[in-house]
């Protein structure tokens, strides 16, 4: 079975093709710049050499075009023709509180991602017409929409509630949703797998660092709860997201320096974070080179970072009554030894310890915890794709037994 | 000596007159609803009843005088003459980073507290009107100034800082201050007094948990991190206040609502909490019993409050490596033994756990936990007026030797 997985941002497109015998990646490219002069399509064959394909893309639609020519080419593709695409995986941002698991998309389906739209402006839509064009393009294959949110689902009430008054969650669904699931769900199974112990008997914390960062609490295999919250601005320190502040401090803003809804958003959205802290950059490398510099904003920024993370781990080892095993995943917490040990230095009561050796390597799926660890810390890359494209496989299983 | 403690609101005065010989309250009182209908003066001499005196107050500085009035009244008085009184202790609630310590009032000291009004435009002024009353009425008195938020200035930029452009903490001073710092020193003092050992040596959380609600990371003596910030709104779900919420919140509120900047800060301090979550009312003890009769919302408000404690708990145990003692105080802290046992259920993993039979009391200062819990869970009565009247006396016996 070939799946096709689609990931739609404001200006880009990334996508997968995977045969799911095996779980191999066939191809994989990336459109930038959609709507925009300057607009390209990477496209990479699994082993082979990537192919740059300038052209005016100047909506999803084209772009995903572009994709399945590349896939199709007789020199740089992998299949002879789109009908061997089985299946379309969507990651979609934002399925609110009415998907709680993936789903094969239908009209009534569309019509729900569209409502969500109203909560995630920026990322529903996008995924929308990248869901249409392939509607479009491909109409007898079977379109599957994987949320960000959904793996979030199982938190209680008292992990998603906020304290405003209830009518406001009841009239405009303002709660805590969570975003990163499938990254939190596949690194929690790889985890479980590797400690040869199934999910629903361990207790996990997930920080998935990058940019954009969000750390989670899954409990018997339930995420239980997680920092990103309406949107994805509140919890920790981010590359230019401010995470969380005194609320106070907004109108205090909005009066003083004369912003309005939309700018006091972009303000904390994409001025904020490490890059407002350090002055300098939202890319922890840039960073890292700047503090051993003797850039002292820079180190703070870094330091100011390293320790949300640390709070927000006791804070769910809290939530949860103790932990069985920390994981770090995502570009920063897949990259950074120096980073990971800051953030676990000091998390020793908890039975666990960092070993320097093993903490050196990056990008692998390994522990990095001593042996003998009564709490366990591994490192595993993520793979969003991957999870997208096994769910879709299984959607699909069951339409055919159906 | 006889100190003279004032800590004057909005709308009221409430004062305590001390023998410091013994730290004996001589008498204390209160003034509700100045400069409004149905004024009125409460005034209880230790050990007898108390007087019930209803006139009207038009401002801070008539009630100033009432008080003095009734502390050398024949009847119901404590003392001959105000020229007993050595020394004046003001609370006031925000010292900005000026203030770390408490300290004697001068013309450039009521400037700077004057300064900080900019950030506590609800305290700051009433705390004023106070200094500036006992100023005139006894003007060869020393006073002096005990900030809320002075302890709070041993925390490390890492702590204080917000995600924020740097430049926000240069030009307004947008950082983390944190408050109730006299309730947090005073139970750490008396939990280390307890213990027979130094504060120097321990680490503690301390739980002021009242209709206004703060949590307080105290290592080795310091206050290293504190919930509340830039303003009392941040960190618990409290009474009316919302404590922390994704920020992208605000500004969508504001355009959905049609709320302006003064609103939504109105809407997020009185109309929030546990007030907005049950519907209900601001107090535990309605919501208690609500509960008991089966109320879903009371109940919630009550899951989340102690949920939201629990992880700063965890939170803080991991900013400072580890804890010593967890210290329960103020109204729910020191009286609800059904809240302080939620919030400990789960905690054992730190290697602590409550003794049911000792959890039963109220209002004393006690240990809670089981006879060889690692970590110890104390309940201790704030005591705000005797930080201040010690303080108040240590400066003065300054100026003495000087």
């Amino acid at each position: 079975m070939i799946i096709f997985v689609v990931n739609c941002g404001s200006s880009s497109i990334k996508y997968q093709l995977l045969n799911m015998n095996g779980e191999q990646v066939l191809a994989k490219g990336l459109i930038e710049r959609i709507g925009m002069e300057g607009s390209v399509l990477k496209h990479t064959p699994t082993g082979k050499y990537t192919v740059d394909i300038s052209a005016e893309i100047p909506d999803h639609s084209v772009g995903i075009q572009m994709a399945l020519d590349a896939l199709t080419n007789e020199e740089y593709g992998v299949i002879d023709s789109m009908d061997e695409i089985d299946a379309v995986g969507h990651r979609v941002v934002h399925g609110g509180e009415r998907f709680t698991d993936s789903v094969l998309i239908s009209d009534d389906v569309l019509n729900g991602i569209e409502a969500c739209a109203e909560i995630a402006p920026l990322h529903n839509p996008p995924n929308l017409y990248g869901i249409k064009a392939c509607m479009r393009l491909m109409y007898n294959t079977p379109q599957v929409a994987v949320f960000d949110t959904a793996f979030h689902q199982t938190m209680p009430k008292v992990a998603y509630l906020y304290g405003l008054p209830y009518e406001m969650y009841v009239k405009y669904g303002l709660r805590r949703y969570g975003f990163h699931g499938t990254s939190h769900k596949y690194v929690a199974q790889q985890a479980a797998e590797m400690m040869g112990e199934h999910m629903s008997d361990l207790r996990f914390i997930t920080c998935h660092l990058g940019n954009g960062a969000s750390i989670a609490a899954i409990k018997y295999g339930k995420s239980i709860d997680t920092s990103m919250g309406y949107t994805p601005l509140e919890g920790l320190v981010m590359g230019t997201r401010s995470g969380e502040i005194d609320p106070a401090i907004i109108p205090f803003l909005m009066e003083k320096e004369n912003m309005n809804a939309q700018q006091i958003d972009d303000y904390l959205n994409r001025r904020s974070g490490i890059l407002g802290i350090s002055g300098l950059s939202s890319d922890f490398r840039d960073l890292e080179s700047a503090a051993n510099r003797g850039d002292e904003r820079s180190q703070l920024a870094i330091d100011i970072f390293a320790y949300k993370v640390k709070k927000y781990i006791g804070g769910y080892v809290a939530a949860m009554g103790g932990v069985d095993a920390i994981i770090f995943t995502a570009g920063l917490g897949e990259n950074s030894p120096f980073m990971r040990d800051k953030i676990c230095n000091g998390l020793e009561y908890l039975g666990t310890r960092i070993d320097p050796e093993l903490n050196k390597l990056r990008g692998k799926q390994m522990e990095i915890s001593i042996k003998r660890a009564r709490v366990k810390i591994f490192v595993i890359p993520t793979n969003e794709e991957l999870v997208i494209a096994r769910d879709t496989l299984n959607i699909c299983r069951r339409i055919i037994k159906l």
